[in-house]
């Protein structure tokens, strides 16, 4: 079934440990459209300037994404640029250039009325809410946010969660959001909000699951305990730049690709999620995330299996 | 098969969000020993104070401890104060007094003599280093050790590692001991310094086991992929002191009552490393590792399991 992501589709400049890179592909939807394209039908609606070239497209196309909705701007696109020197687990954001994404409007393509997932990447929650509005039809909405949304737009964003089927954040952002420095108790204020379910990301630690009692369809059974899956140990992190963007397409793509949502395929979603983050951070920018096959994406799965099961 | 563990027997003064308690039985040994006391025998070898009285022992009889190496000293016994009030992931330590601990010299009594496991815990290398040599005979040595050996007394720490099956450490003292910021990196180095396995416990996010082509007996086949235990999520903790004290005894309490090490084995001791982590952390001091029984450990044993496994 086909996912509509929306969200930003970027150029950054990067500088981690391993090296430096300038204006290479990135954005929240770039890299969970390519994470996701391994799994389903994937459409995309963002804005890009006019130095985005056919190339830059074909990254995209080339993975079988659908562009159609990808709008053209007079200007430059967004930018940003970041460092990982100090600390490979937070970057530190050195500049950060809207430019054509400040008037950023999302429309939808007729072409994408037919989707039945979608996917809000970290954006302002008003668009996010827009397109949400749009698309009512959707069998499940997932979304992320920042620290930028949580802080300064709360009002804006409590009506994004009530919408929400998972909201997908990492550690410092939900316990800022519930304003509880206890993950649990975090989770239970922030499963309050609205979303069904809460995966928490913990970088090299892997990602949790918080159900709630809505997390299922009627039938299935409440699953109570938490779910943890792990992330892989890497002995070389290039780029972080864009690992949770993959998680939460690996994650969809998957859930995505099944015909039942069920606390199973929920759990094995989670897997592939952190099979497609420590793909995306070998290389810089989107690198590795354009030339994988499904083969090598099941062959980690099994790493993951192997790394955390008693088996 | 019994164990027989060195390490601190102490008096905590802690302060945490959930209260404060004033001179409640700690040290590393007791936490050891009584998680260990769930699996299979233990025999402690300490040195405690006038002011350690019959009913501070008789929390350890009571769990069948074997106290023969208890050794009575004048003056008082070891007292540590601490606060988590500032973060419940790492104690700050507000006073240290070493006592009648500060010229701890251990003696093996002759009953221990046929103990088949021995476990280091945290103090001066040159005393586990020392009890190291004099049971040359044991099936498997594990230890622990902290920042203050690591960065002090590098040398001495270097022989103790050299005659480790498994070290157990915290991430911050893995990266500093092997003064590389990459885990896995870490990992490596610390396993070219001698010990056959390398565990990392990350508090809240579980633990790591790092393993060599040494870790395993000759038939075995080698275990190339770490691996991954879960903690479980809690809605409180109360008392972070002792938890990774637990985990050592959980993990070398269980893999002691086994016959054979194989990988299972070592992958389930460390399932059962985080149950006991987990359960000494919701009460102040020993208080919840005194009355355990082995189903409530198993029952907790099969909700990691769930919190983990995709079944």
């Amino acid at each position: 079934m086909a996912i509509l992501v929306v969200g930003s589709v970027a150029f950054d400049s990067i500088e981690t440990p391993a090296g430096r890179v300038e204006n290479c592909l990135g954005g929240a939807a770039t890299f969970f459209s390519l994470a996701a394209s391994y799994f389903t039908p994937v459409r995309v609606i963002a804005v890009v300037g006019e130095d985005f070239t056919s190339e830059h497209e074909s990254v995209m196309t080339k993975r079988g994404v659908d562009t159609t909705g990808l709008e053209r701007a007079n200007g430059k696109s967004f930018h940003w640029s970041g460092s990982y020197m100090e600390n490979l687990n937070e970057a530190k954001t050195l500049n950060t250039e809207l430019n054509v994404f400040g008037d950023f409007s999302p429309k939808i393509p007729a072409s994408y009325a037919d989707s039945e997932y979608l996917f809000l990447a970290n954006i302002d929650p008003v668009l996010q809410e827009n397109v949400r509005s749009q698309m009512s039809n959707v069998r499940m909405v997932c979304g992320d946010t920042m620290n930028y949304w949580i802080t300064g737009h709360t009002d804006k964003l409590a009506r994004v969660l009530k919408g929400l089927d998972a909201l997908l954040i990492n550690d410092t952002e939900a316990k800022m959001l519930a304003k509880n420095n206890n993950l649990v108790g975090a989770a239970r204020a922030i499963l309050a909000m609205g979303p069904k379910t809460l995966i928490v990301k913990h970088g090299e630690y892997g990602a949790t699951a918080f159900f709630s009692d809505r997390s299922f369809g009627k039938g299935i059974e409440h699953v109570t305990l938490p779910f943890r899956a792990p992330a892989l140990p890497l002995s070389e992190v290039v780029d972080p730049t864009g690992a949770g963007d993959s998680f939460a397409g690996g994650f969809f793509g998957y859930l995505a690709s099944q015909p039942e949502l069920t606390p199973l395929v929920f759990k094995t979603a989670m897997f592939y999620g952190g099979v497609m983050g420590s793909f995306a951070v070998e290389r810089f920018g989107t690198e590795r995330l354009q030339s994988l096959d499904r083969k090598e994406i099941d062959l980690r799965f099994a790493l993951f299996r192997g790394l955390s099961h008693l088996e």
